[in-house]
């Protein structure tokens, strides 16, 4: 189990460094004010772990595929993603002054240039997935209209821009587990279950294929967020780097909060298996994506 | 002059009610909280004249070419411009209460619903116009790539984006004329340039044309703005439906501020003339362009 996990820690370690060589390339260049420029550099290169595109790239890997060639396509997601955070973190929002122990975007360059920032990167990410998909001559017309119009389902207003509308009112008087259910699907699934499509779509997946590896996005996307939940009860704060309990004291609905902690840590092993049983028997070397979950369901911060 | 002002008006008012009938079909269905789904409604349908996406219409149209069959596209340009108000209007940026006689965005719904509703039309703006790109069948893959390309280059960091970070700073003791030109150029500019080559584009035109209108688009953009300065000082306040002389009390600086009034004047004219000798010979009917070009130029609200 060690070795397993230091392998995929490697594994991990090596495509975050192509994601973060590439990603500073593609941002605009040319006519942008200097303070825009650095702002969305600022969050950009904070220090994510990039698992979104490296899921991209870890499924399109498992058909057997040169990653090397979609690496311009899989940075728009962590464009978006960062923009997420920049609008997450302002003072109407989660109101954070800090993220992975930095000044977050509108401590640094005030709130006007966050907003903008933010609209910045996700309107780049939808330009600079348009420009890099027209390299792609394998991808069909058709296809490749079909993965921006997911890229933005996923992320809009039926998709992660709506999780984050419903996790605003979160509270434990009034939020129902339904409301629980639909925050943690969205607010942070939808996204890595589009980067685990847009691999999958990218290397020609057939449907029967794109049905699995959706089923296991939707698992682990959600197995991720309970894992959440509980080490935010029983972590370590050490690991962590910030104090457990924080739920509770801010009065927040949790999956543990509904279902304890025993009967979540249940449903976290039986999303993980049903995740790794989609994709058992579609044809792809499911090696990675497996790992990539078990480490991503089980991490202890 | 009356007959024809007459005749445009009617124009504008039956394509601004084609768009305003189909704008409400396109946005995200299901899945969406019903707060979100309130608070985009609320600002697409508070009264825009619908400018941008008719101008991408009268240029299609201006190909011989049947404009129905673009509606659900040019639309989306819409969806976008409505984002970058709803972001405009907040606290942290112009900080206004009222917008064409209603309420704003954050005044109706709170900051944070606004600053989401405006990152969920943006990013449907860019989902819808893939899937609708889909359904033209005439226009190729690398042809709807670039116009996606494009939508975001025109809207993001060197463009609307840009010209509004430029604008925040604007005052007459640091403002200068450069700065000023950078953000006319690019805060109004860049979107009605977008829409122009967008009705282009999907009509085919070649090089030429789409250079041509091009230069249309970017003119007419520049005297907008520098006619809005000009009736900042000299307009009718009961027809401008705000005070006059709004922007020497702010301190912000206008063309008239940089050249005087009389030399503005002359600008909007030679911006006018231009715009319209230049596509005088490129092959397609250009009369509906150039009485657009002059209504809104030396409009007088």
């Amino acid at each position: 189990m060690n070795d397993t996990n230091n392998s995929i820690k490697e594994y991990l370690t090596d495509k975050a460094g192509l994601i973060n060589q590439a990603i500073i390339q593609y941002l605009p260049k040319n006519n942008v004010p200097d303070i825009l420029k650095k702002s969305m550099e600022y969050s950009l290169m904070a220090g994510g772990k990039r698992i979104r595109p490296i899921l991209a790239l870890a499924t399109y890997e498992s058909f057997d595929k040169d990653i090397m060639e979609i690496i311009p396509v899989v940075i728009n997601i962590e464009l978006l993603h960062t923009y997420s955070l920049i609008h997450d973190d302002l003072p109407a929002m989660d109101d954070d002054d800090y993220r992975r122990g930095k000044l977050t975007n509108h401590k640094v360059f005030g709130e006007a240039i966050a907003i903008l920032a933010g609209d910045a990167l996700l309107t780049h990410a939808f330009g600079n997935m348009a420009k890099e998909l027209r390299n792609l001559s394998q991808v069909s017309k058709d296809r490749v209209l079909q993965i921006i119009e997911e890229f933005a389902d996923y992320a809009g207003a039926s998709g992660m821009v709506g999780g984050q509308v419903v996790d605003l009112t979160n509270d434990q008087s009034s939020t129902t587990f339904e409301d629980l259910v639909y925050t943690h699907a969205h607010k942070t699934g939808d996204l890595i279950v589009f980067s685990i499509r847009l691999g999958a779509l990218l290397a020609g997946a057939n449907e029967k294929q794109l049905e699995a590896l959706t089923k296991f996005g939707e698992n682990i996307g959600f197995a991720f967020q309970i894992q959440d939940d509980i080490l935010d009860v029983i972590g370590d704060s050490e690991k962590l780097g910030k104090q457990v309990g924080s739920d509770q004291i801010n009065d927040k609905v949790t999956y543990p909060f509904f279902k304890g902690i025993e009967a979540s840590k249940e449903e976290v092993r039986k999303l993980s298996n049903e995740a790794k049983d989609a994709i058992k028997d579609i044809g792809i070397d499911t090696k990675y994506l497996c790992r990539i979950a078990d480490y991503l369901i089980f991490r202890e911060n």
